[in-house]
């Protein structure tokens, strides 16, 4: 019998059809999202380059002084630029701003073939890290609003480029979705009291169905109300809105498992194409009573058709708990 | 310089950066999604089936007592069924509702081959005639209050079979997405008076630069905020909310327009896959005075990446007018 679950905090419903699973397409089919023999260093990549070019690349170190493990340039394709003035502009349909922003790559790491999921978690705990130092920087710019980080892997996922990387982008407009989801949260803390993420983080700890993993200072969870079969939530469990305040043993413990999560996706799927997103609260403007920083990951696994584009609302042919169960059987052999 | 534009009816924005485009990607390297040589017949396809099997099929004839053109059948992998009573349940995190609904297919016709891009006008009026027909039916159970018509053409975008088809799907909840377009567009009427639609429409039609079809009752644009390249809609010039209530004079003008646009999509682009979307309003709540029904078509030509996820605003790396100068130059060869 299929089922309409709501997510709590984002109140957008998913069909969940087990039904819709045994239509002809099955998991075991699924190929690598990328060629299995790349090379560890690739001369044509522009993210190999051993050392950045002065004037058109900026670097970070971290750690300071040492090698370099993770680097951020700006996009050489950027979405949005910073110069200029913020013009707006409105004459009935003809409605726009200038594209002030930001865009910038993350490159994760010197080796061409070395994914996050196959690196130990420190990879992960550097980006996120770069995400927070280059997160505080364009936080001085006072134009920008919104800052977004993600990270692509695969072209299924919109990856252009196989070398691990993954990018942020800084905004002169708080997203519309964004707003929504502030809205919502704020709802909830008006209703009940308190944040709607800290308590379904308390929820899915009591309950354990769909915990992928945990530790002292995050947890990973399939979604209640998963819009597919892969759609997962990494949080810290302190309560924090702002990502750029966040503590460095609180991201470590988020990328640890982050990493888990990865990691169990890599060998469940077979390298599948995946994003994740790390959401903070706009600049500027908290929300520290009701808003939470976390990390959505989506498994692209399945692909987006007229229902979803139409209503916003998904299907998902597999139960959430069914999905965390897999993760969590395989993380049974996750290095310790 | 790159742009933020903003849809006067949905209030997205969207960032339009024509810099993106200069990375290795390009329109001509798209590949057919579908292969040149399908057969016009293929035995195991379940909609070339010359007659239905009676007790699994519903079968529509337009017109009636004619050969088949368009038939509707019951999905074989329903997302939703339609039996028993709809029960709702909240406790904490997991928030549900029986999935109470109606998925079903129209099989545009007879030919495995011919996708109505290909074939002429008709096809497509047929088609919207069957939504209305069986919305019209589906309607009758009260327990339905949202109908969403589509359709998935290609495997980038969703389709799981060749024959050409097309889906609605009827549900006991308004998707969020949809409530807070009705939401935006009554907080224009209440501010500015009359129909967002009707105002985007006149627009487009004194400015021209964006019009793709036009004819005495419907048009088709590309949007002046498109999240993607191809990004059009098809609206009635008629202000109407409930496509329920359309005269088949305005749905085959409507029809006329689409297919002026699948025209253009197929040969500029070779076949690419799509979606369209048809809007109405919910079901027994109309917002007459401020909805507008419409189709929306999106070729899917780009894949969905972390940004988008995250934010919910796209990167669209073409200016919305030459997208529309593109097919309207194309249009110059369609059949009169």
């Amino acid at each position: 019998m299929p089922q309409l679950r709501q997510n709590l905090a984002t109140k957008q419903w998913v069909v969940i059809s087990t039904e819709r699973a045994r239509r002809p397409h099955s998991l075991s089919e699924l190929q690598p999202c990328q060629p299995p023999d790349l090379p560890s260093y690739d001369p044509r990549c522009p993210f190999c380059a051993p050392e950045e070019r002065p004037g058109e690349v900026e670097v970070l170190r971290l750690p300071e002084n040492g090698p370099w493990q993770v680097r951020i340039v700006r996009n050489r394709y950027p979405a949005l630029a910073p110069e200029g003035d913020l013009e707006r502009h409105f004459s009935g349909v003809e409605r726009w701003m200038t594209g002030l922003g930001y865009h910038e790559i993350v490159i994760e790491g010197p080796r061409h073939d070395l994914a996050p999921a196959r690196a130990d978690s420190d990879m992960l705990y550097l980006t996120l890290l770069a995400f927070q130092r280059r997160g505080l920087m364009l936080e001085q710019d006072r134009r920008m609003v919104y800052i977004q980080y993600f990270k692509n892997h695969g072209a299924a996922a919109g990856a252009s480029l196989d070398h691990p990387h993954s990018q942020l982008i800084a905004l002169p407009v708080v997203p519309g979705t964004r707003r929504q989801r502030a809205e919502e949260a704020r709802r909830y803390c008006d209703e009940r009291g308190g944040c709607v993420f800290c308590a379904m983080l308390a929820d899915e700890l009591r309950l354990q169905s769909r915990l992928v993993a945990v530790n002292e200072s995050a947890a990973a969870f399939v979604l209640y109300a998963a819009l597919s079969p892969f759609h997962i939530w990494v949080l810290p469990r302190r309560h924090l809105a702002n990502f750029l305040e966040a503590e460095p043993e609180d991201i470590r413990a988020v990328a640890v498992c982050l990493h888990q999560v990865l990691w169990a996706l890599d060998r469940g799927l077979n390298n599948p194409a995946y994003n994740y997103v790390l959401h903070s609260c706009p600049l500027h403007d908290c929300g520290r009573e009701y808003l939470h920083w976390y990390i959505t990951v989506v498994a692209r696994i399945s692909t987006m058709a007229g229902f979803e584009m139409g209503t916003g609302m998904y299907i998902n042919p597999t139960l959430p708990e069914e999905s965390a169960a897999f993760l969590a059987h395989i993380l049974a052999d996750y290095p310790s």
